[in-house]
């Protein structure tokens, strides 16, 4: 049976799932809620998500929620069996510098670009306004966080030197089409410019920045 | 070569890698950094935490921060290898539940929780003033998520039925020490009481209880 996945490609936590099972190569379909208000039903946080949330996964009746997770157990049991892409390497030492930086980004790199991209959902699909000191603050955070990204990217093409799970979950996809890439792009930043022209040049990324670019409907809130 | 821990028994972050430690039955030399101020030296940050933070991990020459990363490593390592405690079992689909728990304590049970330790910590390392507002609102929060805990330990002993890194990770010990515990304790709460009770008679529970009760000197900020 098909991967299913319950979600939105609006959302960061999805694409994060769904840039894992591209990595992979695995088949999967996405179930969107009707409307938004059917993620905090009695019904839905009994028996999906316990705090009403999105991405939850359905693996042939394994169900599964927390995106961290799901990408990790899509790694356990698919790696390997439909391309050679490897986003968790064997060796416990490597793994480790794997989950070290899945840990940084989560930590670091993504309450400021979470502050963001909060703003830019809020304006674009909630009916909100952007709050120019708000984007103000978090850009500088941004930037402060990626000069130690350029000391960290120094010599290495990814994170932990090749292609892993750790940039995947960084998942940034939001910041191209909102137009804050710039932070990334920035010259002062080689490295991290160099890091980003990586990732863009991935099969996974053009497809996901293709499919938020066209997005067939709105949420319904 | 003894595991060295560079941290202090004061930081939540610490006492994850710690309890993780004592769990696996792993020897290990906590090296106490003489003042904070040690840990935002330019060359801790270009050899230690590249964020400033604590703990960090030196196995045998090889190095790790972020307390996640550091217990997953311990455990993909040294499980088995002491002891028979089992904290991230090897089949796949309840490896992948022990993620999700940890992910879960992370992304919401952690939240207001944090709140009351940081207002501690606040109070009783760095000379501030606990702020009964935001006490009174981490406290109803934390209720809240509580709640929610109840019904998924609903016949349960543990987070995922039997004991893992995602109850340990969950790693409340402040809340212990500063008497915020009623809100794990409350009759209202049988389940989550239950569970809160199997943790603490852990010998590892009662160890980092014991060694908290005990400081011997404070931080020097
Ligand atoms: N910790 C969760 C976070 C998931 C999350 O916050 N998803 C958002 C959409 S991007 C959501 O469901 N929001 C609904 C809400 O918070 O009410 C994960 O990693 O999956
Ligand atoms: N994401 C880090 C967080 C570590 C952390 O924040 N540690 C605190 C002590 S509990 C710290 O080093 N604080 C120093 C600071 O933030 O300046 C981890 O999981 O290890």
């Amino acid at each position: 049976m098909t991967i299913q996945i319950i979600g939105y490609i609006q959302s960061g936590y999805t694409l994060k799932v769904i840039s894992t099972l591209l990595e992979l190569g695995i088949p999967y379909e996405i179930i969107i809620p009707d409307k938004f208000a059917d993620i905090k039903t009695p019904e839905y946080l009994a028996t999906k998500h316990p705090f009403g949330k999105i991405p939850v996964l359905i693996d042939d009746g394994f169900q599964l929620y927390e995106s961290h997770a799901i990408a990790r157990y899509l790694v356990n049991k698919y790696q390997g069996t439909k391309n050679s892409t490897v986003l968790i390497p064997s060796d416990i030492q490597k793994a480790a510098l794997v989950e070290q930086f899945i840990s940084v980004g989560r930590s670091y790199h993504n309450v400021p670009v979470a502050k963001l991209i909060t703003q830019e959902i809020s304006a674009n699909f909630l009916g909100g306004t952007l709050d120019p000191e708000i984007i103000k603050e978090a850009r500088e955070e941004t930037s402060k966080v990626l000069d130690v990204y350029e000391k960290l990217l120094e010599g290495k093409d990814y994170l932990t030197g090749e292609f892993s799970l750790a940039d995947l979950l960084h998942c940034p996809y939001y910041c191209v089409t909102t137009g804050y890439d710039d932070l990334w792009n920035d010259p002062k930043r080689p490295n991290v410019a160099r890091w980003w022209k990586n990732m863009s040049e991935r099969e996974s990324w053009k497809k996901i920045i293709y499919e938020l670019e066209n997005i067939p409907g709105d949420i319904v809130y």
